[in-house]
Parts: C-alpha cells; structure tokens; sequence
C-alpha cells in the first residue's frame, strides 16, 4: 500500500498572527515502523495557544520549532503498524504527533488512551493537556481553599473551563472572564460558574468591583495585558495569581505588555507563579481518574470546536487568538 | 519651658519628583504629655522610599498621608516628658514619629532601643525597618538555599546590602546591583559580595550573562523596571523573585512600568511575591538579636548616610530618588 503523508513544516518566523505563507504544506509517502517504532493514524490534531510560542525563535520551555521542520502539536490517532511491543494495531494513542496525517514514532512520550471511558476529543480536552494544566495550575498553583474567591480568564476556553468547574467542586465562588454573551452565557449556565464577565462590553475593573467586592483570593490568567492588570488591582490580602498563558500578548510585534500593577503583589503580600503542566506528568493518570469520576457526576462537562481537515490548519489556528474558537480548538483528520 | 516643635506637612500630591512647594514647613508649641502620653525628642528621622508611596492618592498597605498632615517616618529619640508607665525619662525610642522634632504619643507602636548594644542610627538603618526587611524578605519569602545564586538590586542601600549580607551567611553566591564604582567597590570589598554589578556603566542583561552563567535562583528586587526584566530574563527554574520596593518608578508622572519578561515566570515555574516587613512584627526581637550576633562577629556592616537639619527634608529626601545616599539615609535633628 501506497499512503500518503500531508503535513505542516514551518516556512518562516511570523510576525504578528500567523499567515498561510508561514506554513509549508507538503505530502510525501508514509514510512514502514522500523524495530521499537510505530506507526499512527492522526485522528484529531489539538490547535493550542502554546503554538504560537513554539514557533518563537526565543528560549521557553521548549526549543522552537525550527524552520523547514514538522510543526509540533498534540494528537490522538490509531496505531496502524506497530514493531513496539508496547503497542498493537488498533490502540488509541496520544502524543506529540504533530501537524500531520501520519506518525512514525518510537514511543516515547506516547500513552494510550481508552475509547469506552470517553470519546477521542475528550483526551485532546478535558481529560488531556488542558485539563491537566487546569487541574494542576489551580490546585497546585493557585493552592484554593472553600469559599474563596476565584476568577479566571479565557473562561470559556480549554483550560478556563476546566479550571471554574473545579474550583465550583473545591466550594470556590468563581468568576469567569470570557469573550461576548454566548460564552458568559456557557460558563453560568451550563458550567455552573457563580458570574461571567464579558470583557468586550466593557472594562473588566468595573465589573470585578461589582461581581469581587471584597477581592480575589485566586486569578488564573490566560490572558495577560490588560485583563491581568484589572485581577492585579483587585487582589486580596496573600492572593495568589496563576500565570498560565498570555494570548491576548503572543501575536505582538513589540514586546510584551508587562503588568503595570504588579506592585499590587506587594502591598497585598501577593504571590504571582508560572505553572507547566509538564511537570506533573507523573500525576496525570491520577488527576484523570478523579476528573472522570466528576465527569461521571455531571460536575465537569466540556466541550470541543472540531474543524474538518488538516489542510485549513493555518486559517483555523487563528480562530484561538480571534477568541471565535467556542470549546477546546482541534482539527478532525481525514 | 516654651519649646517649639518644626515640622513638615504635605502640602500637595507631587507630580513626579516631590518638591519644596509640595511640603508647608511649620512651626508650634511643644504640648504637654496627657495621661498615658509621653513626649519624644526626635535625634534621627529615617527617609525612605517609601515615602514616596505613603503621599500618593492610591490604595496602599497604609492609608496616604492627606493633604495638610504630618509627613509620615519613622525615627528614634529620646523620652523628654512621660506619664506613661512603659516609658521614663530617658529612654531611647524608635517609632512612626513624624518629620518633625518632638512627637507626642499615647505608645502605641513605640519600641524602646539599646544604645549600649548599638549607635542609635543603626535603630533605623540594619536593626530597624530595612534590617527586618532584608532579614525577612529574603529568608521568609527568598528562601535561598546554600549555593544558590542570589541577585540583589540597589545593593548599597540600606535594604540591599543587609540581604547580600545574609545572603553570604546563608552561603550563597551574591551578585549585587548598584549605581557606580563606589558602591560596587564597597559591596565586594567591604561587605563581601561576590560581585557587583554598575548599572550605569552598561546594560544590566550583559553583567547578569557573566556573573551569573547557570541564572539567577533568588532576586531580591527594590528597584523595578529594566533591572527586573532583565533578572526576570535570566532566572533558574524554580526561581523567587522578592519584590520590596521599586524604586525607579515611584515619580513617574505616567503608570508604572510593568515587567515585560514577566512570562518567564512561566517557562521557569517560578515565583515573584511581594514582601512587607509589617507582616513580621512579633519576630523583629528575634531576627534583631540574631543580626546582632552578626554584626558582633563583623559579618553584618551598615553604613548611614546621615545629613543634618531637619529643614532640609525635601532636598534630602531626593538623593534617595538620584541615587546619591550611600548608606541609609537619614537626618539628624536639632
């Protein structure tokens, strides 16, 4: 059999959002497994924030995805051939797979994943990056405690959502910060968040006045700029601030907008702390087993923004920092 | 006796660098002591940063001084005058005084000083406020541990060369950031810093590359701005970032410039947390008499920049904000 390959190389370095002529989209016949490897048919390819860090010539925690190489993304697919004994044909796989049809891979890094406790997308979901980061970065991170309150950004996207429903089971009051009415709408009524915040109808410190009175106990931010700057101004006494994502800074052509209120962390003897979800991978099978259980429960819902076709990958991307992706961002292959 | 008390009010709310016409100079009689009152002859007035903050029309860790009273400090001087059975006649004090020459109080807050165990001005300067900040900032909220890089910005001051210090007795590497070649030369030669660093001379980010190759696991940070991107540039996973003051923007005339690099937080899991020294009252006795066993064995210097003329306040108060005090700055009364 003769398989074709269709994949996404970085062309160029963008500046600013990201343009098709940024992209390479090339195809190429799909390889044999060699000893140890296999081989995996990409089924859903996740479309996340990090992506537009990657492709950033600049020291994170990851090296940047070079040009002319396979652009990096998380996956789910079917083992199709497999010479690893650690995995057969027909396993659900996710990993690191990239922007592609197909994956040759040795393995490493690569886990399965059971269809019959929740659907494919769900691991690209809540049940996998993002709902890990959410998991971690507020109980870890943010450290909540019952009644306390908690506000996060970008509450209706992958990690947002994640993060409010858990800190509603953790007896959190909890305010999202999101994009238009339909989103506010999402997080209040069928996220049970306590409050929403539309932050294009107007300026987010008036209604954190109204909605935190007494303050904020936990801000987890996906947002940075001025959204990071109104929590700041509105910290309790020992708050904490999870530092999770900045999407509203990763397309600038200047530097980044630092927050002008950061000596709030002082007169508030406030504490500001990045979070990596990469370094809890040794607790991810836990944190899983007690996000299905509240799934189960009906307590932790999500939901997905699936787009057809690996070849709208350069337009679709743009659909997370237009904030018009509704659910976690991934694109179905195939 | 009819004594007279001088004093200095503010005035009005500067705009940027405070001047003469922003203070009202005045003068009245010295009262008598009320039942429970005592009456304290100011010898030195501490001038700080922080007064820059305390005359601002914003939400703080302590109300603003208004329009019209008493310019906050704090001080030390002795007992004239007592009907408070705490206080006599002769006692040396240090308190939340005034700038002014005689300050009548009920006691609260007022903490008499040792003069046997050390020259009054050292009650302002490493056994007062900015020795309890350096002790606690750095070892409560800094946490270094031994061998690891510390990093400590305007590092002559009188914050700045109390952490460096301890920062060394806890064996840690000490890198510390200064305005010129006398203050580098007297942090490496006579307090023992490892390094320093001449921010005037050139870009901060250059000297950090040098001195500190494997990054930076504690900042102590006083001045905010370019100093603290360029720290936030160069820090070590699992990094502490204490932020006590920041001096380089308390007179913009503009909002405060925020930490550009702050995402590297992020990709360094680490952690910036403010610090106030207010916070650890009830451990001042213990931490001072520890600095004192220090000081004793020579490994804890201070040294005081002590102008005279309590008149010349407002003018004084501004080599603190060109750089210009070497030492803790501070004026002696009368």
């Amino acid at each position: 059999m003769a398989l074709t390959n269709h994949k996404f190389l970085l062309a160029a370095r963008p500046v600013g959002m990201p343009k098709r002529s940024d992209w390479t989209y090339t195809e190429e016949p799909v390889g044999e497994p060699k000893e140890g490897e296999l081989l995996v048919q990409l089924l859903y390819i996740s479309l996340d924030p990090a992506m537009r860090i990657w492709i950033n010539d600049a020291r994170s925690y990851m090296p940047p995805v070079g040009i002319g190489e396979l652009m990096r993304a998380l996956g789910v697919g079917i083992v199709t051939a497999s010479r690893n004994p650690r995995f057969a044909v027909g396993d659900y796989v996710s990993g690191l797979f990239g922007v592609q049809e197909y994956a040759l891979t040795d393995g490493r890094g690569v886990a399965k994943v059971d269809t019959r406790a929740a659907p494919l997308p769900k691991y690209l979901s809540v049940l996998g990056m993002p709902g890990m980061t959410a998991y971690f970065g507020l109980l870890d991170t943010g450290q909540p405690k019952p009644g306390e309150m908690v506000v996060v950004s970008a509450a209706a996207g992958a990690v947002g959502a994640v993060v409010g429903q858990i800190a509603k089971i953790k007896n959190c009051r909890v305010v999202g910060i999101a994009g238009g009415a339909e989103k506010c709408r999402y997080i209040v009524q069928e996220l049970g968040f306590d409050a929403a915040i539309d932050y294009k109808a107007a300026p987010v410190s008036g209604f954190l006045r109204r909605h935190c009175p007494e303050g904020i106990d936990v801000y987890f931010d996906n947002v940075g700029g001025a959204i990071l700057d109104a929590a700041l101004a509105r910290l309790r006494l020992g708050a904490r601030i999870v530092i999770c994502g900045a999407i509203s800074q990763y397309n600038n052509t200047g530097p980044i907008t630092g927050p002008s209120n950061y000596l709030s962390l002082l007169s508030n003897r406030a504490t500001m702390k990045g979070t990596l979800v990469l370094d809890y991978v040794d607790r991810y099978a836990q944190a899983g087993a007690e996000m299905a259980v509240w799934m189960a429960a009906g307590k932790l819902k999500s939901r997905e923004d699936i787009v057809e076709g690996l070849a709208t990958f350069p337009e679709t991307l743009l659909k997370l920092f237009k904030s018009e992706n509704s659910g976690k961002l991934m694109l179905k292959v195939g």
